[in-house]
């Protein structure tokens, strides 16, 4: 039988460009790797499936990361690891969905808007700052930091192969996931 | 590891009122208590927490029953039965779910129109008949029966023990769930 498998969301929230999708990718290979099931739900997909329609307003934010956050907590208590990969802006909401469940990790993935201007792979913040975007999270629309995050990471400033080292060894302390002495060989011989 | 462990959706179609939360009710105990994960998306609570704002035009019908159906994917793949219990009338849209699914089980609850409103049990179909709801199913708004099933049930002149049992029987013999010898019990109970 498979029910002690425990499942949680690890709940990424950051700035558009921050490295929060790189980050959920790559940690879900690793804890797949070790065994873990894993499914991300990624923003885009689940504009997609759950929220058509919805648009940039702070209602139809909620209401999609209220959604994303009712999947998370249906897969968690199955014994999936739930990656969430939004931006989600208002703290009140992932306080919310923090309370939906009895496991829950939020990992704040932070990067100063000079970098993510400065980077601007998809040349977003040029439009937004151009005032051609509106409701964009960071320039016209508001972030609210974390202020209880189980972990925040700083991409301005760590690589990601450091980020994701501090998350993996931040789960295993914090207990959501078994140390793994094997750790490095599994994912050598396995991925 | 418990990757080999195989979810399916359990996909239940009928009128309102034919039985389907009833054994869908009955079916996920028993498939608990033979130590199966199992999630009950209910119409109900699906339209509360992934379609608010939605109403009963078949395009926001389809728009709901869309998105059980990514929610039952979601879970099926990782391992959980998930099941279905709106009355999902459109057989192109539940076409379309079962397109999305490795393994899908379609369950036809069948209820005379006559049985249903002789019940009644909630005063829905009264009102319906007496023009008072619009689009409700069966009586002012369309129901597709099922063509391609893998079972139909007849709640109109079986017992729900019997339509229980039934449903296991055959769960078991397309090789949705492994045969028990608690199962050969039950099942003789109902010859």
């Amino acid at each position: 039988m498979v029910q002690e498998e425990q499942g949680f969301t690890l709940w990424f929230t950051g700035l558009s460009g921050a490295g929060k999708s790189t980050l959920a990718n790559l940690v879900a290979t690793e804890l797949r790797n070790r065994g873990h099931r894993v499914e991300i739900l990624d923003g885009d997909e689940v504009r997609t499936n759950l929220s058509k329609g919805l648009g940039f307003s702070k209602e139809d934010r909620d209401t999609n990361i209220r959604r994303i956050g009712y999947v998370c907590r249906l897969l968690a208590r199955n014994g999936v690891i739930a990656i969430s990969a939004a931006i989600s802006p208002y703290r009140e909401i992932r306080d919310e969905v923090r309370q939906m469940h009895d496991r829950f990790f939020e990992m704040y993935v932070k990067c100063s808007l000079d970098e993510l201007v400065r980077r601007d792979v998809k040349g977003l913040y040029e439009k937004a700052l151009r005032g051609e975007i509106k409701n964009f999270t960071g320039v016209s629309d508001p972030y609210e930091e974390p202020v209880n995050a189980e972990l925040t990471v700083h991409s301005d400033r760590e690589t990601v192969e450091e980020s994701l080292a501090l998350l993996l060894s931040t789960l295993e302390e914090k207990g959501f996931i078994p140390r793994t002495s094997a750790q490095k060989k599994s994912a050598g011989a396995r991925g």
